[in-house]
């Protein structure tokens, strides 16, 4: 038969005129959607005929009823945006909905809002542009000391798989609400390490992401509670066992991975809740971390919790200095509600003359500060 | 200050107080949607008192108009579900909408859609359990071929990273429209793999999903071509390119993992797009495939394309039965529009001789085709 024998499936047309017209479907909105303008104004529309009120919702802003031309489609045109990640969605006639054109969607706890970037300086970092990638990993690993199995998300540097050598490991962590999968994507933590890696403004290292909810096996949808809605509520949150066994962490990424095995090719910073881990598990292991990072801690007196690791935090901080900080690096954006909380601590750490870097941002307890953070805390590490 | 400085942020309700009255919409909804009766029936109810009109979708069906109860709340119950995974969205006044209590959201080319299970013995298998949890990494790599750098998802399954064994590699590629996270998204993979491995129905082996279309370097959203909207329509289209450096992929996989570096250690399999591509590829490779799994292949007459991948098929197939395979399976859903040529060539094999098993499944060119085909064609591999 030879030549007469060729195969191959037809035309993408028809192909689809050959299946059902509801997989038409499949083919999405005809425009992606919001139009984002030269001047960095944002025009979203929606077509909604028979709708009676269409609102759009910018981040976690109030609702902003859109205008509805004769043709049915509601448009509403921003101010100009400084350039960085925007979340969003709509609320037709009081339902929130998600776009229908827009296929980029992000899970913030239990909501979900649609995504779009304004590109600049910033932001740039933020996006994947066409520079080398690392790879992400998620990886489960035994962790004894909570007596179950857990995962954690794992960026290795472009070029690790190809060589022989030894990287230095950064410990990222996560917020309450959070878990292991968030800094990659409302962090876009992978994107941020590839670029600032690329331009040389970084150093290689490798990022480990792990779930800092101790009776989670992994992020919801990801194990076995099937599709939990996920919550702040944890059974174990703040009790000190995801300090206390961060060592069962450790251990699997220095077992498996090629590492720097000393202080100086170790850092560990988190936002929030991550801030506080951050804070005590690096003042209960104080010849481990060459570089810590508290990005807007959520340090507050304790009340009611017993646990080793909070007692005698002073005492502890007197050692980790005394054995040395390569970097203690504290964030807070002046709006945020652990604003004073974190002042106290500062004023903690310069009655003893501890050194550290102190970085004041706008804005309040949220991404746009947790992504720049990430951006400013990056660059300093490992050098 | 001692055990006065121990510091905690506080409960997570007082953190929730002090934030914006805004960020109580991170806590979502009350109730997570819909609601599974016992006897699988499902309930769709969504809250929207001043919509005049709400439908639900399920799967690609069409819209079904809901009933409102004096308070606003629209509700519809389904006729008993089998058991699977299911898609669905709602249309409020018009206007297409996710489920705003529902985080679960599953991409499907260009349109997204919330997702829920009916529990049984055959979505159990889809559904992370209680068992080993194999690892899935996001791996680039260089495709001289095709001259550029390229993303694939890879499972290792669970123990790989504690020992010193090689593992068969099962390659499995998407359709068109797909990439190379479908397979772990609508298909569910990874928890096939983990269950049927974990059961001792399926061997331990690694399994290699690459993106199928050359002119992408990863699937939208992961590379630098930004928030695009996912498409059928690629330049490069089954046009010999992917099958061609097909060997760039083996190659990668082959020197990073430790892999059973032969023909019965080595399977393709793919759907739709991805069955034709694993046809040609073990066509022109025949003495590095033992296992070869058509699932609703797209088997069609060709028209217009040259590519010595598609040359004297015929002479490739003969030599490629003559130096054995283990397994040739064909399945398609008896409603397929592809049922037809997938019949002639079954003719044609039966024609010659070749051996293959053949399994007909009910309904047409859809996941739940393909999961089930995943479930039945993995438990026979490297055996």
């Amino acid at each position: 038969m030879g030549k007469r024998l060729k195969l191959l499936a037809g035309a993408c047309a028809s192909m689809m005129v050959l299946t059902s017209s509801a997989q038409q479907e499949l083919w999405g909105g005809a425009n992606g959607a919001p139009l984002i303008q030269g001047d960095n104004t944002v025009t979203f529309a929606i077509k909604a005929p028979d709708a009676q009120q269409v609102q759009v919702q910018l981040d976690y802003g109030e609702p902003i009823t859109m205008q509805r031309d004769t043709a049915g489609v509601w448009t509403y045109t921003t101010q100009v945006l400084p350039p960085d990640l925007y979340l969003y969605n709509y609320v037709v006639d009081g339902v929130k909905t998600l776009d229908p054109e827009n296929v980029y969607i992000m899970r913030d706890v239990a909501t979900v809002k649609n995504m779009f970037f304004i590109d600049g300086e910033q932001s740039r970092l933020y996006q994947a542009q066409d520079v080398p990638h690392g790879n992400v990993s998620a990886v489960w690993y035994d962790s004894p000391r909570v007596g179950k199995k857990r995962r954690m998300m794992i960026y290795t540097p472009a070029g690790y798989e190809q060589g022989k050598t030894h990287y230095p490991v950064f410990y990222l962590l996560h917020g309450s609400g959070g878990d292991e999968t968030v800094w990659l994507h409302q962090g876009q933590a992978a994107q941020v390490l590839d670029n600032l890696i690329a331009s040389g403004k970084a150093v290689p290292m490798i990022v480990v992401m792990p779930n800092g909810n101790v009776d989670e096996h992994a992020a919801p949808g990801s194990d076995q509670r099937g599709l939990v809605t996920p919550t702040f509520n944890h059974k174990q949150w703040m009790e000190g066992s995801f300090e206390s066994s961060f060592a069962d962490i450790m251990n699997y990424v220095e077992k498996h991975y090629r590492t720097l095995k000393n202080k100086k090719g170790r850092a560990i910073a988190g936002l929030s809740m991550g801030g506080f881990h951050s804070l005590y598990i690096s003042a209960n292991q104080p010849r481990d971390f060459g570089y810590v990072g508290l990005f807007s801690a959520a340090i507050r007196p304790m009340r009611g919790v017993e646990s080793p690791i909070y007692d005698n935090l002073e005492e502890k901080l007197a050692e980790q200095f005394k054995q040395g900080v390569n970097l203690y690096w504290i964030g807070i954006g002046n709006d945020d509600f652990l604003y004073q909380p974190n002042k106290q601590y500062r004023a903690l750490l310069d009655g003893k003359g501890y050194p550290y870097t102190y970085v004041e941002s706008k804005g309040g307890h949220e991404w746009r500060n947790w992504r720049l953070y990430l951006t400013q805390f990056v660059p300093l590490l490992f050098k």
